[in-house]
């Protein structure tokens, strides 16, 4: 691949310039032996028991960021969402709408991250597709991806499932991710030392399960942050949230940058972090299991639902105030993930 | 939903906004039950056998077109890509990345189209995403799917099952997409009385298998044509395929429009039928049962596969001459689909 190519309407017309590019980008990287049958479809074992299925888009500007890019993100943004349901990702699909004239060594760095998070996440990429628009019809590149996981039988968690009583705990630091894109979108020319969170949660997802299996339910806190998704939570089980702000964790850097920015940490994404609800006589067991991870070090109890008041997630300030959460309004942050 | 209301950031930033489109348009259109566990991720028993998935993104342009719009023809072309595998779609994802100021009501008109359009096609879309970008980052509207399908046991279809002395068939006129989106998109103020053939096809590829059993592979012709796709069966099968021009049905209006605006019908998209390789002794029955079918009533058998320098693809020309068809090369028509 010469240095300078760069994507043509003809990489996405379905004949020959589109068949190099699967080849030279898209099977180099993502190669498995279901995606090698390269035909309309992928036929492959169906997974016993339940599926879990998940589509989520990624459009984060810029592509490459502190911590990761487009192509990581993609992945686990929707193994993430997979592994919420308990769910062990098994499979993806890739589907790229590429803009006109972007660099194909962008193109590769991104994919070549796909393959990379793919194989750490245990999923295999088993269907793709691009399409090319014009110049100006997109901005670079945007990836969907789809992704299929199998459910262990008895296992039943979801928003609907927390309980006055259960405890609330985070698997560590807020903020990071957002904070991190805002930064580097700003071109601030400060260095914030922030990075994005962005990992595979599905491997914490089963450590927490094995310590605390009466666990009601898993979150990923992405576009909306910790607050939005807890008042989803809250409506959908009808209880109300109590949060210690003192005890949430967030990063010394990203306080700081949130601070200087003018942004509500508990508002930002993140792409890394769980939150789970668990019975609280489970919670220590479900917290030690989160600090024993890799992804967890930093994990908290932050909080318990309670009866009164369903709907509502209140927040017990670090002053000895008391602020409601409300779901996140308007949009602080174009195009985080 | 207001007339005149149109999509903005905070359309795409998980708050409230987002959860009120998805609520408005979204759920009202494509409601089910899977769809209405509205978590991270869609829990459903796994189809038993074998899967078969795949995924596409529509960029099409314009968004309506004559004979359907990106709705219909995300849910089309999907469960088409299913259908060719042998496989009876049964699920969809959707994932929508929306520009800043589209208008709601042409969001509310594509997902209504895609909710008509699964229910036809009797898929369920189970799961959805929307991302959204600033004005002048994405042309109004892009949709990928992905489907996810059950394949009866014991069928086996593919590229490269294609052998020498089967018949090549095709379940009606061609060209009737790319000329109606290439028609539409010029402005020509001419009208050219075609229309897209935008339809799902797994019930034609049912009908042809129980009447031909031995059938070798489907395939939908769609970016790059009939001629692109037979060369990739050639060249996946090891052999050559010698097509009758005579024979390949092409509508009269596709056929002058072809040659006002200088296209060759055999490289233009379809999005409504499909390619059917049967062994010779079953083609007759394979034709019937197309032609039984509302979809296939234009079917033709059209040439065969032969032994002699496989990959090759040619055409006996209808004025006596023979042509050697190549992969589409270049791109004649951006976002045709």
């Amino acid at each position: 691949m010469a240095q300078n190519e760069t994507i043509q309407l003809d990489h996405g017309a379905g004949g020959l310039a589109s068949r190099r590019l699967l080849e030279r980008v898209f099977a180099k990287h993502l190669a498995n032996d279901v995606l090698a049958q390269m035909d309309d479809a992928a036929v492959l074992a169906a997974p016993g028991g339940r599926l879990v299925v998940s589509t989520d888009s990624f459009v984060v500007d810029p592509l490459f960021f502190p911590g990761g890019d487009i192509g990581c993100l993609a992945v686990h943004g929707t193994v993430n969402d997979v592994a919420m349901r308990g769910g062990r990702p098994l499979y993806l699909t890739a589907g790229f709408v590429l803009e006109e004239g972007l660099a194909l060594a962008d193109l590769e760095r991104v994919v070549a991250s796909m393959g990379r998070a793919a194989a750490q996440a245990g999923v295999k990429v088993i269907a793709g597709d691009t399409k090319v628009v014009g110049r100006g019809q997109a901005d670079k590149l945007f990836i969907n991806t789809a992704g299929i996981g199998v459910l262990a039988d008895g296992l039943e968690l979801g928003a609907s499932r927390a309980r006055a009583g259960d405890a609330v705990l985070v698997s560590g630091t807020l903020g990071d991710h957002g904070v991190t894109i805002m930064a580097a979108r700003q071109g601030l020319g400060l260095d914030l030392s922030t990075r994005s969170d962005t990992a595979p949660l599905a491997d914490l997802v089963a450590d927490v399960l094995a310590a605390c299996p009466g666990a009601r339910l898993f979150r990923d806190p992405t576009r909306g942050g910790l607050a939005t998704a807890l008042k989803e939570i809250a409506e959908a089980s009808g209880v109300a949230m109590e949060l210690d702000e003192a005890a949430i964790p967030i990063a010394g850097a990203v306080a700081g940058a949130c601070e200087l920015l003018g942004l509500d940490p508990l508002y930002l994404a993140n792409e890394g972090k769980l939150i789970c609800v668990a019975p609280a006589e489970q919670a220590q067991a479900a917290l030690a299991a989160m600090r024993g991870h890799r992804l967890g070090d930093r994990a908290a109890i932050i909080g318990r639902a309670v009866a009164e008041k369903p709907g509502r997630v209140w927040l017990n300030t670090a002053v000895g105030g008391r602020r409601l959460l409300e779901m996140l309004s308007g949009e602080p942050l174009p195009r985080i993930c």
